[in-house]
């Protein structure tokens, strides 16, 4: 691997987008890190994120409210704090800040075996 | 593992302490994820950290700057900046910003066989 470096916080769009962006910035050994840029995105009504690996999720800047199946309230996130959902944590993200955007870092950890991955 | 939440910056010192404050939010499978709170340390002159595996590392507030063995310049970082150094990359922190202190999310990753760590 190569010595590499960016800005979570530069590259940002002007206007929300229909999309939410995902840049990967490290991927190895069953480990795989991403900025994740939302706009106002959301989980569409009635799907959860289900996964097979645990993940770590911060909010960089912005903010953002995310349900946990069984919690009775949503979540509210702001700049700073850190989720670590374990695998098959089903979840939703039901709402991100738009303006300025919400950037997430968020790291995808392989369930089992991540040698092989 | 169970579902855990933070903010990384709460909780912060008033005032410059003598040493740095780590705090490990995740450690499974060869992976470690740390907050790391800095309030002007340096790494002692002559020193390099040199790391069996890669590690990748954002300012998440404050400031630092880094030096990489084999560049002439130190690198600045702000907020949101992040680098991913890879193993055996030597590098030592210059200068931290100790008011309002320098918070650092790290990740180290194990070089090797992550699933048997």
């Amino acid at each position: 691997m190569e010595l590499r470096s960016g800005s979570l916080t530069t590259g940002l769009p002007a206007r929300a987008l229909a999309d939410e962006l995902t840049d990967t910035l490290y991927q190895c050994r069953g480990v795989r890190i991403e900025r994740i840029v939302s706009t106002g995105q959301a989980t569409p009504e009635g799907q959860w994120y289900d996964q097979d690996g645990d993940e770590f999720v911060l909010v960089v800047t912005g903010a953002a409210r995310l349900l946990i199946e069984g919690e009775a309230q949503e979540r509210e996130l702001a700049s700073g704090d850190w989720l670590l959902l374990p695998a098959h944590c089903r979840h939703r993200v039901t709402w991100t800040e738009a303006r300025p955007p919400t950037v997430w870092l968020a790291m995808h950890f392989a369930r089992a075996a991540p040698s092989q991955a």
